[in-house]
C-alpha cells in the first residue's frame, strides 16, 4: 500500500511539477472549492445584545423544561460533549421512541443553507421552532407522564412553553436583557431566536484542513493530501464543498446505483415529503462533513457507524466509482482533518421553578 | 406581620443584650452546630493524580455510554445546571420509568455520611457503583431497545460497561493517566473512583450563611437571622446540622405525628429495607439542606415543590410544633441563605466510538 501511495503522489508531482508545486496546485484547486470556518461566530449586524441573546439561548438549550415532561433538552440529542450529536442511530424522544432519522450535528450548522435531512427548515431559528414543538407534540406523544398535557395544536403548545417560562422569575429578567426593546420579551419567537444565536456560536474553526488551506503545509499528512486529491478528483467535492463541505444543496441518495434498503429505507422519501414533487423522492440534504469522524452513525438512516463504509457507499451509489481500500483509507484520513477544536462551553445555571410549577404525578 | 417580626427580634435582643450581642450569641450557638463548606474539594492525601482522576470522572459523569442504551448519563438526573438534581418528582430511567424516590443532589454530597435516601451506600464511590448498575439492570429493564442486553447479573453487567469503555481508544489513555500504577486501569472500581473524585469537586462554598458564620454581619438579613434563631430554637438543627445541615444521620419521618400518605407512601419502608430491622420502618436519611431552594421537589417521595409546605410539615411531623406563617416565612428565608455559588463546569469532550461500537437497531 505504501508503494502505491508513493507512486500516486509521484504521479501528481510529475503532473504538477514537483512536490511543492504539486501541493500548491492542490491548494489552489481546494481554495476554489472550500473555505475555512471563520474564527468568529456570525452575528446580526448592529445587534448590541448578541451576547445577552447567546447567554439566554445557552440556558434554553440546556433546559429540560422546554419539553412537555420537563426532561428533554436540546443538549440531550445535540450533545456538545459528543460533537453536537447523540451517538445514537436515530433521533429519539425522552422515553425511547425512535425518530425517523439520524441526528444532524448542531456544530457549524449555522453555515448550512438549510436544516434537517430534508431541508424543511431554512435556518437555525426555524429548526429550533420546529424541534421544540416536535418534542411534546410528536416525540413524546406516546407517554402520559407527570407533565403530559393533552395533545395540543401547535399554537397552544407554543403558548404552553411560554406560559411555563413566564412562571420562572429568573428567566423573565434574562429575556428582558436579551430583548430590551420588546414590550413582552418572553415569546416563542424570541425563544427560537436566542437558541439559534447560541447555536451559531457552536463552530469549530482551526481544523488541520483549514490551517492547510491558509498555508500551513505541515497541517496535513501525505496520506491526507492524497485523500484530498482523491476527494476532488473522484468527484466527492462536486457536492461536498463550501465552508461545511456540504450542507448547501440536495442530492438523490443513489444517483448512479441504488444503495441497499438498510441504508435507504424505502418508506422515507426524503425531500419529496417537503416539496411534494416526485422527482425529489429519495433526495436528501448533502450533509456537512465537518467533524465527521465524531458524528457517527452516518446517513439519514443512521445505518452504519463505519466511516470507511460510508466513503465506499458514497463512491459507488453517487459516483459509480469502486474505490480501492487504500483510496478509501486516504479519503478517510483526509476527512479526519476536518475535525476542529470543539467550542468551550461552561454549563449554564438554570433558574429554579417557583412552587407549584410541576403537576404532581398521578401514581 | 412586620410588627410581629420586629417584636420577636426585639425580644431576642432583650434576652441576649442588644442587637450586636444578640447576633454574636446567635453566631456562637450556630458555630457550635454548623460548619461552613470548605473552600477546596477534599482529595485523598498523597494522591498525585487527583486532577487526572477528576478529569476522567467528569468525562464519565457526562457520558451516556455508561448506560445500557448509551443514552443516560449521571448528569441527566444529577444535572449540574439544576443544582445537581433533575427537577422531577421522582428519579426516572431514560425512557420514563419512574424510580421510587426523589433524586438527591450531587452538590456537596461528599460531605454526607452516607448516600441515597436509605443510606445504602456509604460513600460517593459506592453510590456510583450502585447507580451505574441500576441504570441497565433496574431502571432500563422495561425497554428492549437498540442496546438492551439481556438482564444480566451485576458482575457481568459491570464487565459489559468495562468492555465498552475499553473499545474507546480515547478513554484508555485517560484511564492510564488517572491510574498510572495500575496494570489494567480500565476497571469498574476505577470508573467509580474517578466519578466519585469528580463529584467531590461539586461543592458550593461561599453561601451567605457561611459568610455570616465566618463573621460577615451583612450576609444575612434580619428576617434570615430570625429564621436561623427559629431553626435552632424550634429544634430543626437537632437533625439538620453539620457542614451540610443534614446528611449525617437518620430519622423516622413522622416522629411525633404521621404525615399524609401523599408525603409518606406506605409501601416505601425506607431504611428498614436496608437494615431489615422493624424499628427502621419509615426511617430515612436526614437530607442535606444546602441549596435547598434549588432542589425541589422535596421529601423522599418528591411529593411537594413548596418549601414553605416542607417547613410546616417537618415542624408538625418531626417536632410536634405548629409554626405561624411568619415563622415559616423567616425559616424559609434562612434556608435560602444556604445557596452557594454553583461550581463552574466546562463541558468535557468525549472520545468518539470506534466503528461497530453500536449494535444496529432491529427495526
Amino acid at each position: 500500500m505504501k508503494l502505491r501511495l508513493v507512486s500516486t503522489l509521484s504521479l501528481l508531482c510529475v503532473l504538477l511539477g514537483g512536490p511543492a508545486l504539486a501541493e500548491e496546485g492542490l491548494r489552489d484547486k481546494a481554495k476554489g472549492l472550500f473555505q475555512p470556518i471563520p474564527q468568529n461566530a456570525p452575528v446580526l449586524p448592529g445587534d448590541t445584545t448578541a451576547a445577552e441573546k447567546t447567554a439566554l439561548g445557552k440556558m434554553l438549550f440546556f433546559d429540560p423544561r422546554l419539553s412537555e415532561n420537563q426532561d428533554l433538552s436540546c443538549s440531550l440529542c445535540h450533545n456538545p460533549s459528543m460533537a453536537g450529536v447523540s451517538g445514537q442511530f436515530l433521533s429519539s424522544g425522552r422515553h425511547g421512541e425512535l425518530g425517523g432519522r439520524n441526528v444532524l450535528t448542531v456544530f457549524n450548522a449555522v453555515f448550512n443553507a438549510s436544516q434537517y435531512w430534508d431541508g424543511r427548515a431554512a435556518g437555525l431559528k426555524e429548526q429550533v421552532e420546529a424541534s421544540v414543538m416536535s418534542s411534546p407534540a410528536a416525540l413524546l406523544k406516546t407517554r402520559g407522564g407527570p407533565m403530559a398535557i393533552p395533545a395540543a395544536a401547535t399554537a397552544s403548545a407554543k403558548q404552553h412553553v411560554i406560559e411555563r417560562l413566564k412562571t420562572i422569575p429568573g428567566y423573565v429578567d434574562v429575556f428582558k436583557k436579551a430583548f430590551p426593546d420588546a414590550a413582552d420579551p418572553v415569546n416563542y419567537d424570541n425563544v427560537a431566536r436566542a437558541i439559534a444565536q447560541f447555536e451559531a456560536t457552536l463552530i469549530t474553526p482551526g481544523a488541520p484542513f483549514d490551517r492547510w488551506l491558509k498555508g500551513d503545509d505541515a497541517a496535513l499528512s501525505p496520506t491526507q493530501l492524497q485523500g484530498l486529491a482523491l476527494f476532488i478528483g473522484k468527484g466527492c467535492a462536486g457536492c461536498h464543498n463550501g465552508v461545511n463541505l456540504g450542507g448547501s444543496g440536495y442530492a438523490r441518495f443513489g444517483v448512479v446505483q441504488s444503495p441497499s434498503v438498510d441504508l435507504l429505507p424505502p418508506d422515507d422519501w426524503g425531500r419529496a415529503a417537503v416539496t411534494k414533487k416526485v422527482e425529489d423522492k429519495y433526495v436528501f440534504k448533502i450533509p456537512n462533513l465537518r467533524n465527521v469522524e465524531l458524528t457517527a452513525p452516518y446517513f439519514h438512516s443512521g445505518s452504519t457507524d463505519d466511516l470507511k463504509e460510508v466513503v465506499a457507499v458514497m463512491a459507488s451509489a453517487q459516483l459509480g466509482v469502486a474505490l480501492a481500500p487504500e483510496e478509501i483509507a486516504s479519503i478517510e484520513a483526509f476527512l479526519k482533518s476536518l475535525t476542529g477544536p470543539a467550542p468551550e462551553i461552561v454549563l449554564p445555571m438554570l433558574p429554579p421553578n417557583p412552587p407549584r410549577a410541576l403537576a404532581k404525578p398521578a401514581n
